[in-house]
């Protein structure tokens, strides 16, 4: 029965939050969303920011929420979204991250390389497609830009869509940094669509700075802490080490389904060809990475058993930041100590003195522009219509390099 | 260097939280305290209210936090505590349930049933106090209740101590009902101490009121919430059953930590002759149960396969609720259709239908009162001194009975 | 045109409130409403908590909010109520409170007695009907209570109704006495109508004992403050004072709207025979009375001169409360220091040793009373259901008396 | 007695605010300082945002408790700040903005221009030193910057002194728009000091971003909204017209201080020369401006009349803005409508049709610059710090023209 499937869910954010329809009700019951509920939104962040333990499943449902809060807002006025496209957009959205593993980003970079979670969000959009008889089919479309309605998208995903709206106010409000704290409900009242495009009203041009200006500082402060980093990066050498292990011949501890992942190198296409693996695939939690990792704490191979022992009791590395690549002499410096004070080989040593680099841009000129419509009906990307952010700046990617390493190597 | 210790935590509900102390520092950075940042403070309650992932470790530092301000706003009454003191009792609080396992409750009444969290608390304190050199001995003094300004201990463990005060206002919080919420700040400036006891100013006693009113909600709305009623029961259930098939020689896959408590039934004996039992023990979080179940779902134990499924999909069983024990003829008129439906035994149909029970009072008159100063310098309990609660209801035990089966079960 | 009158208002507490139709827009708009932006809700409170300034045109906006939230809610519980309904309950609750002159109590206890706000509200609805060419028949009727649908009424005017609801959580925001916050969300969601009563879904019940709590808190903590009884008290008594020397003759410094009133003793039926002394009334706001009394501290009557300095430089008197009446014996002894200290007549010392009383009651049984309706279908009075809130206690009315007296009169 | 004057004060905001002393407990107490209870912080404002009722006194109070948590903040640096310092800081923010009056800005464009606020907190604060005995002089020499530690005074007047920090967060809690809320808590957090200058810490600059960003929003958005400009110049119009009236002879109805300053045009040697006009000018606040303008509605002269009317019942007037100035021939046409329909003069036509500008730079690079810390120890001024704001937009000052007049004059 209809009326049955209607639910509401508590959001400490937006207070409740319903669910419209049986088509999203048995969507977020599906076992592929499900599971959503044990893949934390920012994964080891919690380890800086003890409060970051929500989920994409939340993330998820609250973007939905405020997509509803979008369309309406939207129809009054009088743009015109009708209600087998206010579903499709719903579903969309809420679809929108259903391709995300554990801890994302260290998995695409350590066991699971040959396939990313765009790619899985396609296929687990299309396999419930199919599953639910053709009824997201709209969705898909729009999601994949494919819709005339450009806007539709846009909402979806864009520079200004109910994804960045909806994290930004959840990572804010979980991490208690609330400085990043948006008005979505201000943002939202200032979205308009002028010929398929969405666009923002030109007294909104405050409240889109003061957007950019939060995301840009949850990505320093956040994101892109270099303690998050530290933890980050650690994990997924732990894991690329576990693969490697795995490639000899070890038969680690790991739950079955990350067992499958370290044992074998599966590309898209074999994700193509066996339907089964992407079952597998969503079988992946927080849990399997988390879990084994505590197993392989004694294990006996020592630089396994050291990295993981070190993520675990949060003994994480010493960062080091730099605007110019780390100096290959000096990472060489420290992997000798390295290899002295844990009586590793100089190749193992690679193990415990780590570089990488991570980018940011605040907004990104040649995506998708957020445009403002200024009082004589001009567009103008926001970009140009500030008065007050660098335009060159606001859209310069910035690279920052970094080294980690054991807090007991001492330079000198 | 001690400056190095001294450390900021953010934290949602407070903003910064500090850490006063080599000590505290190096307590919180131990094994010990760093694995209840994998144990959640509700347990399965996130089924219910997404956003309730928050851990005991964040609860800790918190009610840590409450401490000092009530240390701090006790001081300017002219209240005597020693820095030691002050030292001792943020200590005592700070690990006041360090010895909770994952899904404590539940854990407590399937696998680990010779022992509870209370006394392995009590293991961990001594075990930290012989590491850290006996500079616990105060604090676990003062937890004991042997110290003579009894009101230190009353602040760790009482009717309105900074437990209840930090658990109300952070399972609110992270819960969304904000009903829960009460105003910790406003308390703490009602507490005084008359003859080394705590008691409450008498112009307090509103907040006092509004405290157990919020106390009372949260235990009917989230505490013993009936959809979290059945994913507890389902659990107990779950392991249970891994546990007898353990019993019966099944080797399960589970994590080692997880594994050991499977095989074996440890009594506070065992735990006190083999200290390496500790260690274990310590070694478990959600994790361990939940990678667990994740894999007993394709168990070829029918049981125990369908209980892990139902659980992990959040296919929970329908609860009714009753004032008065179920009947037996309406227990066994369910088993039977299990049964068939399962087809499994009468015997083994018992997995399916689960009966149980709960207590709730909102305050306990037997137990360490609330005192309020009256006016005329006489000390009432609260239940006395409020002239709207109803002292027999307030402390009446209200016991509920429930009765949880799958969905598909049809009576009539 | 109809679109340019759809308008949004801020609001620190709901973020934006929309004003629905032509009708609500043009009443918020006539100066009868508009002089409600200059009557504060709360009187003299801001003396004690300096932030409660918020106005009775802020409140009765917000209540409005609420029920247009409550409306939608029923509505989706399929009880019915037509546009018509809405929009004159709307107008309801939008001018429940139009009567409200400056200071109301006050001001109803010194210089305008024979009328009271009650009986000017309904002056001033029959007004805005005829203005408005009986456009607000509707909504007096269910002012009125001569409805059918009692729930409507029940909704402007009840135990549990928008007025209480918005004026609770509007005092708890501005006073920042955050324990008087109640969840209106929840409260409105609970709701339901029952054979066209307004009742509470039984698992509201903890909602509403939270809700009787916070209402009990505020008025010992807010409404009934003794500081706040203390500058009320005398405002009061330099009113009469000032209306005591008008009728000597002296013709005192004052608005003219406030001269008018301080010179006559009108009584309702002059009210009714004289329509233009609804305007002249409708003319008097704050500013009156705190613009006068400002000019009155130079004036020559020595009593009322200090009693207004007193008032404006809140050099308020000493308050002493008591569950008893004051005895004669204490207030002729305060009075004869007055009378020396002051340099007055005995009789003048009245001025300076004031007495009253104050009631209370948490919830009044012989009221309308809030109905739980319990799973049996039964409904049930509030004071019975609820197994923790005493029903003699709920229900009594405490009486506290008090006496007030200027801070440098000694006792001894 | 000491402790009797110790008080906590109730602020929505910040929860509880202690007072800390004597002095500052009587300077509190003092009638100039309770007269700011009685001057709204942001003038007509409510017009538009119905909530932004709060006072110049309550904006004092808070200033000063984010004083008393920089000092703390700083003192943990080891900033030495000795406790004399301390009090002195805080009474120079506590009275940094005594000398304000009612509607200050139309006041000073109106009818008291031979003297600013700025001028007369100056004369304020060395007559209160004399009433205290020369203790405010420390406070004095900061408030002039005649002192050493240059930070004392930039805490009290810079770009980013405790001023604009509380009364951003203030303007924004109580006009509800929440994206000019500030972390104020985080920015005291980031602040330091060098060389007795104040400093933000580098890892501060993307919250100065925010904060710069939140300012400029704020003026757009409140101080600077056009409905806000209407009313105010409005006001400016009506004090014009009122003094012109009594140039003219005409003993208009005001209160005595009102009226005082109608009839004279008293310049600053005035006010230094006799000693009394200090105390009357003190009498002034927002009950003399609006109780007077109350009575004008029904003033013989049609334009004071006309003007208040509109005022007073919000018929504001249209406003047109422009990047440019007005073009006369506009005007004058305007003027010339007006003059038929009010059947008025073309000379008296101008009160209908105002025009004035407003300024606004966000950040002001000739002023007391933002000095960040940056890593190498050097220091930059944040326009140069910060790689996303635009230099040259920041400090540059953006004017805007406008217009007023009725809104049922019409163009065309």
């Amino acid at each position: 029965m209809t009326t049955n499937k209607r639910k509401i869910i508590n959001d400490p954010i937006y207070g409740f939050v319903s669910i419209p329809g049986d088509l999203i009700f048995d969507l977020i019951e599906h076992r592929y969303f499900q599971r959503l509920r044990r893949i934390k939104q920012l994964g080891l962040t919690n380890l800086v920011y003890p409060g970051a333990l929500h989920t994409r499943f939340h993330h998820a449902i609250g973007a939905m929420h405020l997509m509803q809060e979008t369309v309406h807002s939207l129809r009054q006025k009088n743009v015109n979204i009708t209600s087998k496209e206010e579903e499709a957009v719903l579903v969309a959205i809420l679809l929108h991250d259903i391709g995300h593993g554990p801890f994302s980003h260290a998995l695409e970079h350590s066991i699971v390389t040959g396939v990313n979670h765009e790619a899985i969000s396609s296929l687990i959009m299309s396999k419930l497609n199919l599953e639910f008889k053709g009824k997201l089919a709209l969705a898909i479309k729009i999601f994949n830009d494919q819709y005339p309605k450009k806007f539709l998208h846009q909402l979806v995903s864009s520079q200004l869509d109910m994804d960045r709206l909806d994290y930004l106010k959840r990572d804010s409000f979980f991490t208690g940094v609330s400085e990043g704290v948006i008005s979505s409900d201000r943002i939202i009242k200032m979205l308009n669509v002028e010929k398929n495009q969405l666009v923002v009203e030109q007294k909104g041009i405050y409240s889109i700075e003061k957007f950019l200006i939060a995301r840009r500082l949850m990505y320093w402060q956040v994101y892109l802490h270099k303690t998050v980093l530290s933890a980050e990066t650690l994990l997924v050498t732990i894991l690329k080490r576990a693969k490697e292990l795995s490639g000899q011949g070890r038969d680690l501890f790991a739950t079955p389904a990350l067992s499958l992942f370290l044992k074998n190198n599966f590309t898209k296409k074999d994700f193509d060809k066996r339907s089964e693996l992407l079952d597998s695939f969503a079988k992946l939690d927080d849990n399997d990475v988390i879990a084994s990792i505590k197993v392989w704490c004694d294990d006996k191979d020592k630089i396994l058993s050291t990295l993981c022992t070190n993520l675990l009791n949060r003994k994480l590395f010493r960062v080091e930041i730099s605007s110019s690549p780390i100096p290959k002499a000096y990472c060489e410096k420290l992997a000798e100590q390295a290899s002295k004070k844990y009586k590793v080989s100089k190749k193992e040593a690679a193990y415990f003195v780590l570089t990488d680099k991570v980018n940011n841009s605040a907004y990104t000129a040649d995506q998708l522009k957020i445009n403002i419509r200024m009082g004589n009906n001009q567009l103008l990307d926001v970009a140009q219509a500030s008065d007050l952010l660098n335009i060159q700046s606001l859209s310069k990617t910035v690279t920052k390099y970094f080294i980690c390493y054991p807090k007991d190597l001492k330079i000198g």
